[in-house]
């Protein structure tokens, strides 16, 4: 059994890295969005030719993105939300109500200030975590039963 | 053609009551979350039993209104989702995540300044209005053909 | 909003009437299996002909329930599962997970002795309650938002 | 061709190992839930930490092993289901729904003398058999047309 | 409760006649393909424009009921296929399979010397019936709990 | 039986008056998109601000068209698309294919010169017509076996 | 790309091979049902016990071979069905109807006697062969352009 | 991850080659319909015998490439739709509204001429370019977040 894991959510941390080198001996697939930001802000643009106004060069952008992230979450068994310490972060949680929409197994992972402002989001999951660590343990143990 | 709308999002402002006195006389049903705070926080321990944990508190109350927002959204032709100035909202765009993967037209209300941090969201829509009366206006042109 | 609500499970107690007694102002259309459990048992063979073998006799009959359940499962907004202090109950734990994969929004009713042997079952719920009447008062507070 | 085959139930008796060994020259490949009785009753609480509240200890740990049980049932093409002489085994009767909703092909496993109180589950089936060694006899006349 | 049946098959006696009938007190809306033969015959070159070829005069014929067919099999809870004694009819074996791989409710009525060639139909249905009586006395058991 | 039609395609004759006309008689409920063009073409700007680029000019209107086309099309039993002398229509084509994917019943409706460039969505639909009052007759005879 | 084809129905002549033999240099994989009628008629009855009855000797073959005919079916990208000149073969027109409902592409497979008798089924197909060299011919035009 | 892409549209020039060359270092794998002209347009008489009336010589053909076209987009994660600057290419449109209902990310391919005649079939899509180039450096982005 090889699961396939999408990665969604906050960028600005090194999370991924932190998951992805502590699965490293598991049979797992993971997936994610582009993750450097400019890249991110301007891919639209950048190939698709310049738009004067700032919102259409964000909506060139976004639908961009959106072929990979569509692919990865629609691809994935599961899919883990990050919720950082700052910025808005609703493609985030738009990501958690379209997975969720799609009956993929959700793990959301966030601090504990955020508690009560994701309980909509949590309560979609089937676990909530605070350390990308936990993430690793759970993948772990879907996969063999194991316990830390 | 009756169309049924779902309106998501923020609660501390009379914009659903805008939308539905603007749409009274066109044939559309409205529907949407439970809008009192206090009891949308609390309904889960009020009607389950007390939890000495926030979190299952939060959790229990969640999962409640899940059941309306589940059948509202479901049931829909249209799903507007409304951003406010303050707070996370993270609910408001995990709506908006989950309505699109359901193939639900999206139509996100939001003011200028949260444009960017929105592009995501707003990629998904059918259409990205700042007030309203723009959304009656929508609501009146797909039933009727008519235009402001 | 008009709320479907399938009732499943148990048919020793009059927990249906309690139910549907209590939601008698509220919008909901109740609909459930036949509770008459001879009927039940002996409908295949009645209509259709007598069985040498019991285990014919039985499939007969359950297939024939089917077309009732499926039908009201599938026609549900919510199903309410209801597990009674005796018998295996397989069935109701059968519609549940029925329930569960089609995506009917879930309550599980039963008493706390219950509650390990069910955790799976439960933890496919959006509620877990004891009493009747605190079903009930979940419906009313989906209509309306109204807490008891 | 491969059939998929995912193995849900009874987990105090070597059945899984009677059915993988006897089609070890097969072209099969089973998955199935955790089947350690304590790390399946505690991963939950092992991983994402203690709850004071037995019901929520059991809550995190039963969404977690839905993690690796929704994936094992929605990627199998059957789904054996085994139902032992002792406990209530509702999990295993929601697997058999949950597995019936999805259209899988379904298996059922058990002694007579829980027939009667299974004819709603059996009713779902495509097979019920009593020994593991039919089970496997099955698998290989689905693959090859090879009769015992 | 009102049950949708379909009345699929066989247009050389008055089965569906005895069925609709019989239901005349309960709470079932009927449909069914259109029973004169020369018109559903020649449908599609009455209306379209007449065609040399006599394959292409039954295809466009069979596309024109095809809408109607569809129809009413994707409307329906129940789908009840008459197999008579004469004649091929394979149109009624395609609606059954059309019907079951929608998830309909399957009722196969016919006498029993058709019992083995039909084996694999009946496999795929909740009831097999050789009378149309009996099909009445279904759908007022499935409504209404009550037996003949 | 009422059938829901949606009328797509040319909006420059009365072919639309010609059916709903024709089928005055007939348990029918017709949609279809705004037919006044310049209405169509300008309602992304009109309501939620002028563009300073064409493209995103039509990209606005035709977003919001989309909310009406996509909920006729998804409600309809029948889609119907018509195929004038001009314009390039490819909305219509897309229409056609919309439909098609959705499993809808098509009938397209054209002149012969059209016809090889159409091969393939004449290929997808039930029924090709070359007259409005063909629709007609079809929609009669679907509903009552009635023939011209 | 990879065809997968399903080849359903009649069992009596070599026409399976013919196709398998013509199309091996092609990347297509075959499947179809267990093509020894003594196996099929007795599966069950000689896996899962005698039955007194040949209703249920025939229903529990039956519905194991249909765990093998799901399988084939819903994987399948095409499914070929041919009719013979002798016996009802309701089963293969069930096949074709099952198919035709998952969206399969179908080619029927008939000689011209047999035209008006299938023509339902044959308006479902998107190709109607006499001779299992023309499904050859078409698989090796499907995946290379090639006519013979 | 591998993307699958179907190139739909224009046959007349090497835009097809151009985006498989320009991608050969990408993990992509490409489909797309016959673009033999001649042997797209007769392939249906020449492998099932020819036909009389030009119409179902057509039909023949069409249905025939239909078996191709629907499992390249079926399969696909990413249609791209090539509009040229000749004929109706109603095909093209027909394939981008299939793609569009199946929920596919769709990159659509024209000349500035076709802007306005092209919104509706645009405002599905996620991506709107000029040169194949472009969708080249879009394959490429998706994959490795790499821009020109």
């Amino acid at each position: 059994m090889t699961l396939r894991v999408y990665l969604s959510g906050e960028i600005h941390t090194d999370w991924r890295e932190q998951i992805t080198n502590g699965a490293s001996g598991l049979d797992v697939s993971f997936s994610g969005p582009v993750t450097d930001h400019a890249a991110s802000d301007d891919c639209g643009v950048a190939i698709l030719g310049a738009e004067a106004d700032k919102f259409w060069h964000d909506r060139k952008g976004a639908q961009m993105n959106a072929i990979r992230t569509r692919k990865g979450i629609s691809d994935a068994d599961i899919v883990v939300v990050r919720f950082g310490e700052q910025y808005k972060q609703w493609n985030a949680a738009f990501d958690a109500g379209y997975a969720a929409a799609l009956g993929k197994s959700l793990i959301i992972l966030h601090g504990p200030d955020h508690a009560h402002a994701l309980k909509e989001v949590d309560a979609a999951a089937l676990a909530v975590a605070q350390e990308p660590a936990q993430v690793v343990d759970i993948l772990r143990y879907v996969l063999s039963g194991e316990l830390p």
